[in-house]
C-alpha cells in the first residue's frame, strides 16, 4: 500500500515522478483566473484560526458539508469558528473521493506542515496547529510567496475602481503581480432588473452618463482601456450558453433603451443584445492583445429561497445541459470575421469536452500556436476524472503541448495546492504513456512539454 | 491469469478484497426498487427449469438473444423451454462484457453451485443440474431468503388492490418485508388514450367518481394512505423529461376535465397537469415521509410493430437524449417551496451524471443527510462501467458516503447477485483509492463507509 | 519502461499479445468506408516524397499543424514540400496523446521500415529514407497489397460515371475489390444553392430530365441500379442530425419544386423531404440487399472565412450537440414498418455512444445478427480512448460480438495500419478481461470473437 499522500501522491510510475519531480514541480505559478479579493493582499490580512481561512467564503466546502447533513448555523451562521471546523473535519473524513478531500490534505501539508489525515479526532490537534501557525505569521503575502506565485489575475467589475491594485502598484513591494481581469457581465445581462442601475453605476465609474448604446459602449471602452492601463491581460464572460443572434445595431439600440427604460425584453432580444455588445468588446480585447474568456454552462441559484437568505455565490448552482455547439460557433465565426481575440473556452458540463475540444481547431491559424485555448477542467470538473477527460480530450483532439494548463478559480489564498494537484495529474498522463511505449521515451522533450503547461504557454498568452 | 470469477471477482487491490469481504459481503439486502409479482412470492412458485426462471419475463435476457440473431420463436415464442435456454446458452458465449455475463454466472454460482462458464457445449449439464436444484425446493422464496434479502419493495399501481401484500402480512410467517411502491405513472399520462378509462379504475379502487382535479385528488390521496397503510415507503415516477410548466389550478382542471371528456391535450398543457399533479403528489410523499423516486431518461416502445406483437417492456426501449437540467432545477425548487420530500434522481443517459450528481447540492439541506439522493447507475448503466462512472461522479461532486446504494429494478427472483456485483465494484472503487496512497490507510472508517452504503442509508431514508 | 510502439504496442497482457498475434494480426482487411481517389489505383500513382503522401489531402494533420501554429503557407500553401514536412515532423514530435503521433509512426514502421521517433532531428534522415522507399516503387497498389487489403469501398456520389471503378473491372489484374459506394448527400441536401444545378447534373448521370419528384426518384433509382451493377454493397449519409417529419408524397413534391424553381425552403420542409427521400432509399437499399450507413453529429464548415479560401472538407468542422435520440427512433421506426435494411449508426459526439448502442436493440429480429451496427468511432473518436469508449458501450448494451469493426475513413493509402491500432485496442480490451478473471479463459473461442470482429462479420454484413 502507498503510503497516504506522500511526495509521490499520484504519480504511478517512475517516468511520471521524473517528470513532476524534475520538470514540473519548481516551476512558478501564474494564476490567471481567480476571484480573490484584492484588499486582502493590500492588507495582508492575517488570520486567528483555519475556519476563517477555509469556511469563511468558500462554497464548495458549505455545499460538502449541507451534504453531509450539518446544520446551516454550523456552515453559514453564527456557530464559534471551532464548532464550524469540527464539523468541516467530520465532512472531510467522509468526503472520500472528493477533490475537497486531497485539496484539504495538501493545504494541511504544503502550509501548515501537518501530514495527518484530518478527522473528528485529529481535528483538535490539527485546530491548535494550524491556528499557532496562522498567528505566528502566515499571512495572505507570506501564503502567496511560499507558493512560487508569480502572477494573480483578480474578477473584477468594469465599474470597481482598482483601487487595491492601485494601491499594490503604487507601494510596488510586492513582488507578486496582481492584475485585474475584465469581467463585463452585469453590463450584459439585459434582463436582469438591477441592469439600469448598474448601468448608472458603470457610468459613474467611467465618467459617462450611459444613456444609449453609443453611451454605454463609450463607458466600456474607457473602463477597458483604464483595465488595460492597470495591467489587465484578461477578460472574462459567464453564460449558461453562448448565443448567437445577428440584429442591426439599431435594433440592439432600441432593446438597450427599452432596457434603461424598465421596459421588458425577450430571451430572443436579449441574444441580440448579448452578441451585438459581446462583439463589440471582442474588437476591444483583440485591440488591446487581451485574452476573450468564455465561461459556459452553469444553472445559477437553482435554489430559490437559500438564495434568498445566503445571496448568489453560496453553493446552489449546477451544471446545464443544454445545447451548445451551433450558437457557439456561429458567434466565434463572427468574430473570426472582424479579428479572433485569444480565446480561452471553459465548459461546465464534461459532455462538452469533445464540442470544445474540436472547436478549436476551426479557428487555429499560423499566427500563433494556442490561440484559442480548451479551459482547465472548471469547477464541478476540478478533480483527478475531470482533469484527466479535458486532458485526454484535447490530446486526443488537438495539441495538448500547447495548453494554457492550471488555474485556481478560487476565493481562497490556500488554493495554490491546486496547481500541484494538476501537475502530478499531467505529469501522470504523460509519464504513464511513456512507460507503456505510446510516446518516445525523450524525457527532456516531454519534460519541456511539462513545463511549457505549467507555465510557459500562458506566459507566452497573457504576454503584451 | 486470475482464475474466472472466484471470490475475488473485481476486487484488484488487498484493501478492496478486506473491504468487500469482512464489511460489505454479510451485509444484508434492501432491495427498495424492483418489479417482482408479489403473488409469485406469496404462492411461493417453483420452477420446473432455468428457462422458467430466467427467460420468461426478462426484457434485458431477450433483448440480448435478439441482437444475437435468434428467432423470436426461441425468445417470446412458443419454442420448448430446453430449445430457449441453449439458444440463451449460445448468446451468452458470445456476450462478452455485458453485464448478463456476469449476472448469469453469478446467478449460476449463488444459487445452483455452478463454476464452470455458460456455452453451448456446457448448456446440456447445466439445465440437468440446474433444474433438478430447481425441482428439489428452490422456490421463489427460497431464493429470497437464500440471498440474505430483508426489504423487497415491489412496484405498484395505485388501482392495485395489494391482495399479496396484505397475504404476506396476515399470514406474517414469511420474515422478508414485501412492502408496495406507489407508481402513479398512468394518473399522469394524461394523453394516454386509456387515460380516462384508468381514472375510471383508480376511482374504483378509491371509492371515489373521478369526474374532476379534486375527486381525482381525492382518489390519489385514498389511495396512498392505504398503501402507507400497507407499509409503502416510496413512489416512482417514470419521464423522459421531468417537466415544469406553473399554471393555475384553475387551468390543470380544465386540462383535466377536457382528458376526461375525450379531448385533446397538447404537450405543453400535458407538461401544465404534470407539474400540477407532481406536486400535489410530493406534498403528500413529504408528509408520510416517503421516499419520491424520479427515473428519468428512456425512450420506449421505439419499436412499434414489435410493441403491437408482444406489449410494452418487451426489450424495444433505449436511451432519449434530452435537455433535462433546467426544468428538473425549476421544478425541484418548486418543491423546494413547498417542502422537499426525500427524492431519489436515476438518470438513464450516463451523460446526465454529471447534472443528477451536481443536482443534490442544489437542495442539500441539515436537516438529513442524503435526503435527496443520486439513484445507482440504472436499467443500459448497471453494469462496471455504469457503475464505476455514477459513483465516482457522485463521489467527485458530493458524498459518495451518503450514497443509497443498490437495488435490483428486476422481475427476477435470481437477480440478488446484482447487489454483490455492485459491492465488489463499490470496495474495488474504495479499495484502489486506500492502495494507491489516495485515501488514508483506515480500514474500519472506510469499510464503515462501505456499509453505509450497502445498507445503513437507505435503512435510514426508507424508515418511517 | 516498454519500448516504443513495438510489437506488443498497446498489449499490456499476455492474453492480449496471444490475441492479436494469434488471431488478430494475420486478418485480411475490408475497407467498407474510405475516401480514397479511385484513379490513384487505376493509375498506380507513385509519390516523389513523404508530403505528397501525408500532407497533399488530409485535413486531419492540417488541422494538428495550424493548432501547432505553423503557417497555412506550410500547410496547403506552395512552399516547397520539404518545407512542408519538416513542419510536419516538428508539430508529431509535439502531438503526445493525439492519434496521428501513433498513426504517423505505425505508417513510418509498416512501410518504411523506419523505428525511430519522428521529430525536427530524425525529419531530414526519414525524409531521405522513405523518399528513396517511395521512389523506388512504393505506389498505391503496393501499399494496398502490403496491407493485405481485400476490399475498398470507396465513396461516390450517385452522379459520377464510375468510370476507374470500371476500368479496374475491367483490366481484371489487381486482385482487390474496389467498389463504389452510394453517397446521395446532394440529392437530399434542398436548402443547398446549388441544389438544382446538382439535380441537373444527377439527371444526366441517368438519362433522366430531372424535373419533379417522379423523375428524380427515376433517377436515383437508375443510379443506384447502376452502382448495384459496379458492385456497390454500401449506401452513405451524412446528417447534424437525422430528422422526422412525415409528409404526404403532394407535399413533398411541391417542396422539391419549389427548390427547383429556385424558392425559399424551410428548416421544417428540408426535414419533411429528406424524411420522405430517405424512406424511398432505403426501400431500394433493402432491395439490393445494401448496407445503409448513417453518420450523425458534425457542424461542417464552421470556419466561414477558410472554407471560403480552401473549400470544404479542410479542417475546419467540429462536433455538433444536438438531441438526436427522438427523431433518429421515430425516422428508424418507419423504416422498421416499411422493411428495415442493413444498418450502420455512427455519432460525432461521444455523448451519443449510449443513445446509438441501445438503438440497435430497438430493431434487432432474429432473421440476422447483427444487421443494425453501431459503427466504429468515427473522425474526432478515431483514437484509443474513442475506440476504447465505443466498444465497451457496445459490449455494455449490446453484443460486441456482432460488431462489424474497422474502417479507415481516410483519404490516404497509408492509412490501413489504422486497422491494426484497432486490433490492437480491441485485443487488449478482451484480454484484460480475461486475465482479470472477467470472461472466461477459451482462448480459442475469444480467438474467434476476435477474428469475427475483424473480418468475418463485416464480410457477413456487405456480401450478397
Amino acid at each position: 500500500m502507498k503510503p497516504f499522500m506522500d511526495k509521490d501522491f499520484l504519480l504511478k510510475t517512475d517516468a511520471a515522478r521524473t517528470l513532476y519531480h524534475t520538470y514540473a514541480a519548481p516551476m512558478p505559478i501564474h494564476d490567471y483566473h481567480c476571484h480573490v479579493m484584492v484588499n486582502e493582499i493590500w492588507e495582508d490580512r492575517s488570520y486567528d484560526n483555519l475556519s476563517q481561512v477555509w469556511l469563511s467564503g468558500d462554497h464548495y466546502k458549505w455545499r460538502a458539508m449541507r451534504l453531509n447533513g450539518i446544520p446551516e448555523h454550523l456552515i453559514t451562521g453564527d456557530a464559534p469558528d471551532e464548532d464550524k471546523f469540527m464539523a468541516y473535519a467530520r465532512t472531510i473524513a467522509a468526503a472520500v473521493g472528493n477533490p475537497l478531500y486531497h485539496w484539504t490534505h495538501l493545504e494541511l501539508q504544503r502550509y501548515f506542515n501537518i501530514y495527518e489525515p484530518l478527522n473528528e479526532h485529529t481535528a483538535p490537534g490539527i485546530w491548535e496547529k494550524a491556528n499557532r501557525i496562522l498567528r505566528d505569521g502566515l499571512t495572505t503575502r507570506q501564503m502567496i510567496l511560499m507558493s512560487n506565485v508569480k502572477t494573480i489575475c483578480s474578477t473584477d467589475d468594469p465599474a470597481d475602481d482598482l483601487r487595491y491594485h492601485q494601491k499594490l502598484r503604487d507601494a510596488g513591494d510586492f513582488p507578486v503581480k496582481v492584475l485585474p481581469s475584465f469581467r463585463p457581465d452585469q453590463a450584459l445581462d439585459v434582463r436582469n432588473p438591477g441592469f439600469a442601475a448598474y448601468l448608472q453605476r458603470l457610468g459613474q465609474a467611467a465618467g459617462v452618463v450611459v444613456k444609449d448604446l453609443v453611451t454605454l459602449k463609450d463607458a466600456l471602452a474607457s473602463r477597458l482601456a483604464f483595465f488595460d492601463d492597470m495591467g489587465c491581460r484578461v477578460s472574462d464572460h459567464a453564460f449558461a450558453y453562448v448565443p448567437y443572434a445577428e440584429a442591426d445595431e439599431s435594433v440592439v439600440a432600441g432593446i438597450l433603451n427599452r432596457a434603461l427604460a424598465g421596459g421588458t425584453i425577450s430571451r430572443g432580444e436579449e441574444e441580440q443584445y448579448k452578441t451585438h455588445l459581446l462583439q463589440y468588446l471582442a474588437a476591444l480585447y483583440t485591440k488591446y492583445g487581451m485574452v476573450m474568456q468564455l465561461h459556459i454552462g452553469p444553472m445559477r441559484r437553482v435554489n430559490a429561497d437559500m438564495t434568498r437568505k445566503l445571496g448568489p455565490d453560496t453553493g446552489f448552482d449546477s451544471i446545464n445541459d443544454l445545447c451548445i455547439a451551433e450558437p457557439l460557433g456561429q458567434f466565434l465565426n463572427s468574430l473570426n470575421e472582424q479579428g479572433m481575440p485569444k480565446t480561452i473556452l471553459y465548459c461546465l458540463n464534461p459532455k462538452d469536452n469533445y464540442v470544445l475540444g474540436t472547436m478549436l481547431g476551426n479557428f487555429a491559424d499560423g499566427g500563433m500556436a494556442g490561440k484559442m485555448q480548451f479551459g482547465s477542467a472548471w469547477w464541478f470538473n476540478d478533480h483527478i476524472d475531470g482533469m484527466v477527460q479535458q486532458m485526454t480530450a484535447l490530446a486526443n483532439l488537438g495539441m495538448l503541448s500547447q495548453f494554457a494548463g492550471m488555474l485556481t478559480d478560487s476565493r481562497s489564498f490556500t488554493s495554490y495546492p491546486r496547481f500541484e494537484y494538476f501537475r502530478r495529474i499531467l505529469c501522470n498522463i504523460l509519464g504513464t504513456w511513456m512507460e507503456e511505449g505510446e510516446i518516445a521515451p525523450d524525457m527532456e522533450r516531454v519534460g519541456h512539454i511539462v513545463q511549457d503547461i505549467c507555465c510557459h504557454n500562458i506566459e507566452r498568452l497573457i504576454a503584451r
